[in-house]
């Protein structure tokens, strides 16, 4: 098991003079507005993040009547969500290292899995389904599987799973010892109607198994930020701090007090965003309609449209079926991303979460190319 | 090899409408001063780091007339010295896993090469000396090693690594197809006289199997903003980038500009609080000289003090040699690392990066413990 970094051991005594830090804490920073950021910024901070921003953090994360608040204790902190993700998957994976998840995945899964010594495994999935076929995971299943990942409303296609398929999965996870990771960081996404369910609606104290991820880069407009959390049961939490500590050291001052000035008053700025994407949503379906051949479910949640154009390749030149991204970005100018890298060739990702005019031009480029052939 | 992650994909033509990103772009921040903290942090940056700041990384990075300055392009920033050291030791470790370092040694080092997949192992040093034993390194080199991390000036001890023993090992490594990972974090602390000799120096072009790693924790004094960087060959530094691209994202906005105030004019902020800890130390070497049986020599850089108590372990009671830290802690209210941590059991790491009168107070308490036997 990996040991907290010792720099990081945390609290001592009232009395105890600390000579055991590794941080330079020499008084250096004048006082002064000009340099206040620098001040904030010459300790490390706890691995695990602010204790008060952990408890904001519990809070803001349990909108729903179902769910428990979860004790500022089960949060970890880290420069976003998926450097919370490393730490649970290197926390969790022991001796078994497969992980399994749905296609189509976020593109990153297969790397941070591999990244911590994990064997990724995708399950056959549909896209825009979010009924979980048990059987297909079942099917992959291996005395070696050791975790799974749930991506709910997902990257790329925003299907949302239901709360069926979601305590379907959490049981049939807990029979065989596997762990689910719940990556929830498109829910807070406001698209208007009830927000997609979470595992801590399903299961209001969060079971022993499962893990749930999540952050502000996208409910609150803040990638640029970094800035995410898990919120997960005790030992699994103990393993992840202490890889965090390792890892990351601990999250930028900086960054946890803004996240803390966003987190104190979080619902108008999210249902401002929410409304803009949906309004923005609205309008990239209906263009989307008029593109014969095209397929393309509503999402239900996130910040992405994933049509699928493999019914329309036939009818393309011959560098549009062999790379379409490429052939959309060189001939019509448009940046999309390809299918491929979610497991899922033959469809396109593209975001909506733009300024209005932005994306009507490059739906317009889109359709355009599409749709004169 | 790892890709890079789609959404990172970079830099596309001017007249291209770009619907392939993954963060919230509506434009949702209003410009006041209130929220002009989260309009900078609405974009994902580059996973690399900002152009502007990675050269104003570069000129800093090279304060000796024997280096060259680097190109922007050879540099990668990171939260943290240690997340672009995971990031490198993940681009460089292939199919040769084994990473070879000096004890004492830096407490994170085993638990980041275990981390991305490495097995560790620490080549057997002595305690404040920097002249590396090059025939220690080769017995411990297999047909698995892969990479050597060097440490100068060193943590726990402040041992400084010489030119000529720079030079021996980057040939030796070079010779078997090793890449060396130079750790400086320490070498910009300025604890008056020369600066330790970086690889930069002796190498004026950076070899192609070297990297650098930096940040501005220590020499700034500013751990708690989490900002580092490393200098890497083109090869190496892309294949970083891409790790970079999937376990980081980016390094917050607001970290970079942080920092890009920082380097625009570091030289005051460093030689002040150089000198501050420079008086720190010759204080603390005064006390530490009147603990009779203490071996400490003088750390030629960095922020730590790492004395030899294995002298006077027989003269204490049973709890003081089964467990000096806990002892220190419980009994003389005095908090330091346990040698056994980097290694080097029966050593304390003090810092003495920390205000005078807490110094004073921290040491006074440790004389006392270990004399009063």
């Amino acid at each position: 098991m990996t040991a907290l970094s010792p720099t990081a051991a945390g609290a001592h005594g009232q009395d105890v003079v600390v000579l055991s830090t590794g941080d330079v804490r020499v008084p250096v920073h004048p006082a002064d507005s000009a340099v206040r950021v620098r001040r904030a910024d010459q300790h490390y901070r706890a691995p695990a993040g602010d204790p008060d921003l952990r408890s904001l953090i519990a809070r803001y994360a349990t909108s729903s009547k179902d769910a428990v608040v979860p004790s500022a204790d089960q949060i970890l902190v880290a420069p976003g969500a998926r450097q919370a993700l490393v730490a649970v998957l290197r926390a969790v994976l022991g001796e078994r290292r497969e992980v399994l998840f749905a296609t189509p995945y976020w593109a990153s899964y297969p790397h941070l899995v591999e990244l911590v010594g994990g064997v990724p495994v995708p399950v056959p999935g549909r896209v825009g389904e979010g009924t979980l076929d048990l059987d297909a995971w079942e099917a992959r299943r291996t005395p070696d599987t050791g975790a799974v990942i749930v991506n709910s409303p997902r990257n790329p296609d925003g299907a949302v799973i239901d709360r069926d398929s979601l305590r379907a999965l959490v049981e049939w996870a807990g029979r065989h010892g596997l762990v689910v990771i719940c990556d929830e960081v498109y829910r807070g996404v406001a698209l208007g109607g009830r927000p997609a369910p979470s595992v801590r609606d399903v299961f209001p104290e969060l079971p022993e198994h499962c893990v749930v991820v999540d952050g502000l880069s996208k409910s609150h407009a803040l990638a640029g930020l970094r800035f995410g959390w898990a919120i997960a049961p005790a030992g699994i939490r103990a393993r992840a701090v202490a890889v965090a500590s390792h890892l990351i050291g601990n999250t930028s001052g900086l960054v946890q007090d803004a996240a803390a000035v966003v987190l104190a008053d979080p619902e108008p700025e999210r249902q401002r965003i929410g409304a803009e994407l949906t309004s923005n949503l609205d309008m990239a379906m209906k263009v989307l309609d008029t593109v014969e051949g095209l397929v393309c479910p509503r999402p239900q949640g996130g910040i992405f449209l994933f049509p699928d154009i493999r019914p329309l390749l036939s009818g393309l030149e011959q560098e549009a079926r062999r790379a379409p991204a490429v052939w959309l970005k060189d001939r019509h100018r448009v940046a999309v991303v390809d299918g491929a890298a979610f497991g899922a060739p033959g469809h396109l990702r593209l975001s909506f979460a733009l300024p209005a005019e932005q994306l009507a031009t490059g739906l317009e480029r889109l359709r355009q190319a599409l749709t004169t052939v």
